[in-house]
C-alpha cells in the first residue's frame, strides 16, 4: 500500500491483470514457499504446541482462572518460540460457571438423561424442576407454535445436525441452541432441550452459546445427547406424556480481565503492514479444547515462527493473534478491532484457523474482485499441499469475520470437517482428535499462504461488492 | 438320548461316523431351515425387542429397582409373543449403588479427569482422599513392583485394549480390572484407577465388575476414559509427581431377589430335551444395556418366536433364558445351574448371544469330537447366511459357559466384536449402536442352528478331552 502507483491502482480498479500477473510474481520465493511445506511436513512443532495447551493448561473457558493460565502459557510460549514481539491486550469478559446438569425422565419411563448446560443459561430452582415435555422438529416449528401448547412445558426441539465436508449442518441446526431460549420463553416455557448440535452418536452433549433478550423470561437452556434426544423422541413416539425432571446449578459471576495474545514476526520492508493469523486460546470447559481450537493456535503459531526461521524475514508482518473468549461471542475479536482501528488500513490480509485439525482442501478469498485471479496465481503455490483455489467469498472465520467490515481482506483456507461436529464443544474434544500429519499440513499451507501475502505487491483493496 | 442304539453309539464312540452323517440329515428340514431364515431376515421383531427394553426400561443394574421392572417386563413380552411356558426363577443378588465418581489432577496442571467406579468398589473417605500416582504399563507390572514405592500412592495400570473381531484383546487386558484393587492394596496403595477397558477414544470411562479378597484391604477402585488416562499418563510423562484428588460414593446394600426369566417353545416329541438360548437381562447401569445384552435378549427370544411360529414345532424344547446378574458374576448362571442339576443330561445343547450385534461368521461347538463333523454338517445350513463352521472349543459364552462342566455341550456362535469394545460398559451402549440389518442376520443364525440341533438325532455326549 506504500507504492503510489499501485496504491492508485487499487483505487481506480484500472490496473491491468496481466501487469499484476508479472508484479505478483516478483516477490514469489518459490524456494523459499518450498522450504516452509517441507520443514512444516516434517516439523512435530505444531503438535507439540496443541500437546503443551492441551496438558499443561487443559480446558480454558474465557474468564475462568484457568482461561488465566492459558494467558501465561501463550506469552511463554511465543516468548520461547523467539517471536520478534510478544504482548497481551486486556479484553473484559463475562464469567459463567457451569455447574452441575442433571435430567431424568419421571414418567412413564424413568430414567437419567444426560445433558450439559447451554454457555450463558441460568439455573434452575434450587430444588429443579419438573414439567411435561414438548417437543418441535425445529426452531421455525416453535416459533409457529400456538403459545398455550408451550405454556407451563419443556421445550424439545429435535433437530439433527447435518454431516458436511464443510461443516454446513451446523448453521442448519444452531438456530435452536442460540435463540431457543428466548423463543421458547416468549410462549411461556420453563426451560428449554435441545438435540446437540453434533453428528455424533455419543452421550457426548455439546454445549455452545445461547442468548436471553432483554423484556423476555430468562429460562434454563441445555443440550440432549444425540442418543439420549433419540430416547425422549421414542417416548413421546409411543403417545404418552413424558414427565422430566431438571435441575442445573450455572452461574454469573460479573466480569473479569482476560487478554488477547499477540506475537510478530516483524516484516523486513514494510513491518508496519500486517498479515494477521489468528485462532482462540480460550475454550468450552468440557473437553480440552483440542480441536476447537488448541490446533488453531498451534497452527498459526507453527506456521509464522517457521516463517521467522528463514534466512530473510519477509515484507511484511506477519501477527500471530491468539484471540480471547471467542466461544462466548467473539469478544477478543471485538475488542482487537476496537483497539487496533486505527492500524485497520494496514492489515494487508487476515485468516483465522477455528475448525480443527483436518486438512485444507481449498482457499477462499475475500479481496477486490479485480484482484482476485492474480491473487489466486499467488496461492497456486499450495496446490503441492492438495489445495484448490476457491471463490472470492471468505468469510475468514470466528474473530476474522468481524474484520471485512473494516475493510480488511480475509482469507479462509478451508478444512476438512467431516468429523469435526462430532467432538466439537464436548468433553470428547482432546488431543487424540488431532491427526498429527493433517496438523503439519495445515501448517505447510498457512506459513505458505503468509509467507505470499506478506510478499505479494498486489492491492487486494477495497473490498467490493463483487467480493461479496 | 433316548434311543438306546444312540446312547450306546455315544458312550461307546464306535459310531460309523458315515451313518452319523445319514442320520443327520433325517429329520434336517431345508425348507423350515430357509424360511426361518427368510423370516429373520424381513422380520423387525429383534429390533423391536430391543428398543422396548432400552426405551421402557433402559438402564437394569442386577438388584435394581430398573432390574425388577426389566424382569417383569420380560415376562411380559414373552407371554405376549406367544411362548408356550413362561416363568421366573429366584435368583439372590448383592445390591450395589454407583453414587458419584469425580477425579481431578491438584498438581502440577490441575484440571478434572473423567472416571467412573468399577463394580463393587468401596467409596473413599467421604471428604474424598489425595496422593500421587504411580503408573504400571499392567497388572503383572505392579505385581512385581517394589512395595515401598506403591504403598501411600495411587496406582494407575495404564494398559490399553487391543481391538480385534473375536474381542480377544479384552482378555489380556481385563486382569487389571478386576484384580488390580488387590494387587495394589496388598502394597498398600490407597486407591487403584485403571485405563478402561475399551478399544474406543472417547470421554466415556468403562466401568465392570471388580474383586476384593479376604485379608487384604478393600481400596476404592475406579477406570479412567482412554483419553483422560492418555492425559494423565501425559503428565508422568513429564517427569513431574502428580498429585490426584478423588472422590466416590458408592455403596453396598446386602441382597436381594431378582430372577432368571424364561420362556419356552415346547418340543413335539422329545419336549423333555431342551435347546437352551440364552442371553442376559440385567445391565450395567450407564448405558441403557442395548449391545450388552438387549441384542442377544432380542436374538434369541426373536429366534425362538420363530420357530414357534413355524407350522410344526421342532422335536426337543427350545429354552429361552435370560439370564439375571450376569455382569456381576453369572450369578443367575450359577443359579440356573444348580435349581436345574436334575435336568442336566436333559440339555441337548446351550449357546448364548452376550457380544453384541454384530454379525456372526463362525459357528464353534464344544461336543463329542465323533460327532464334529456331522454336527458341522447340519450347522451348514448356516453358509446362508456368512457363517463358516469353526473348531470343537467352543466355551459357550458367558453363563452358558458354565454348562460344559455338567457335561452340557454347548455353541458359540461368533459375532463381529470389532467395535464391541468402543461402547461396552459405558453410557454409550445405547439403542443406536445396533444395526437393525445385522441384528436380524444374528436371529437367522440362531433361529436356524437352535432348529437344527431341535431336530439333530446325533449323539452330542460325552464331551471329550479333545472337544476341550
Amino acid at each position: 500500500m506504500k507504492k503510489p502507483t499501485l496504491l492508485l491502482c487499487a483505487v481506480t480498479l484500472l490496473c491491468n491483470l496481466s501487469l499484476l500477473k508479472v508484479s505478483a510474481t516478483e516477490y514469489t520465493n518459490q524456494e523459499v514457499v518450498s522450504n516452509l511445506q517441507h520443514n512444516a511436513l516434517k516439523s512435530d512443532l505444531a503438535y507439540k504446541i496443541a500437546e503443551s495447551l492441551t496438558v499443561e493448561v487443559g480446558p480454558r473457558l474465557a474468564g475462568s482462572h484457568e482461561n488465566a493460565l492459558a494467558v501465561d502459557w501463550a506469552e511463554a510460549k511465543l516468548k520461547s518460540l523467539g517471536f520478534d514481539k510478544v504482548y497481551r491486550e486486556p479484553v473484559t469478559v463475562p464469567v459463567w460457571q457451569r455447574g452441575e446438569a442433571s435430567a431424568a425422565v419421571i414418567a412413564p419411563y424413568p430414567q437419567k438423561l444426560i445433558i450439559t448446560a447451554l454457555g450463558g443459561s441460568v439455573a434452575t430452582p434450587t430444588q429443579g424442576l419438573q414439567a411435561t415435555v414438548i417437543r418441535f422438529n425445529d426452531l421455525q416449528s416453535l416459533i409457529a407454535a400456538e403459545p398455550s401448547l408451550v405454556a407451563g412445558k419443556i421445550v424439545f426441539i429435535d433437530q439433527k445436525t447435518e454431516r458436511h465436508k464443510n461443516g454446513s449442518g451446523y448453521g442448519k441446526s444452531v438456530g435452536g441452541r442460540a435463540n431457543g431460549a428466548v423463543e421458547a420463553a416468549r410462549k411461556g416455557a420453563v426451560a428449554v432441550l435441545i438435540r446437540s448440535i453434533g453428528t455424533d452418536h455419543d452421550r457426548m452433549a455439546h454445549t455452545g452459546l445461547m442468548h436471553y433478550q432483554d423484556g423476555v423470561p430468562k429460562i434454563p437452556a441445555a443440550a440432549l445427547t444425540n442418543p439420549d434426544a433419540t430416547q425422549l423422541d421414542a417416548m413421546l413416539t409411543r403417545g404418552h406424556e413424558v414427565t422430566l425432571a431438571l435441575k442445573m446449578t450455572p452461574k454469573d459471576l460479573g466480569t473479569t480481565t482476560t487478554y488477547n495474545v499477540i506475537g510478530e514476526v516483524t516484516g523486513s520492508s514494510k513491518p508496519k503492514e500486517i498479515v494477521l493469523l489468528g485462532a482462540h486460546l480460550d475454550s468450552w470447559d468440557e473437553g480440552t479444547g483440542a480441536i476447537d481450537d488448541a490446533a488453531g493456535v498451534a497452527i498459526v503459531t507453527a506456521a509464522a515462527k517457521l516463517i521467522g526461521d528463514q534466512p530473510k524475514r519477509p515484507a511484511r508482518t506477519v501477527r500471530v493473534v491468539l484471540f480471547a473468549a471467542e466461544e462466548i461471542g467473539l469478544i477478543g475479536g471485538k475488542a482487537y478491532a476496537a483497539q487496533h482501528q486505527a492500524e485497520m488500513n494496514d492489515h494487508y490480509i487476515a485468516a483465522e484457523s477455528d475448525f480443527g485439525a483436518g486438512r485444507i482442501y481449498r482457499a477462499d478469498v475475500k479481496v477486490n474482485s479485480a484482484a482476485l485471479s492474480a491473487v489466486q496465481q499467488q496461492l497456486s503455490v499450495l496446490a503441492a499441499q492438495g489445495v484448490t483455489n476457491g471463490d472470492n467469498q471468505a468469510r475468514g472465520g470466528s474473530e476474522v469475520s468481524l474484520l471485512p467490515a473494516y475493510g480488511v481482506p480475509v482469507a479462509s483456507l478451508r478444512q476438512d470437517g467431516e468429523d469435526y461436529f462430532d467432538y466439537h464443544h464436548t468433553p470428547n474434544d482432546t488431543l487424540d482428535k488431532i491427526e498429527p500429519a493433517a496438523l503439519a499440513q495445515n501448517v505447510a499451507v498457512y506459513a505458505s499462504f503468509a509467507y505470499q501475502m506478506a510478499q505479494s505487491i498486489l492491492p487486494l483493496r477495497p473490498l467490493t461488492s463483487g467480493s461479496k
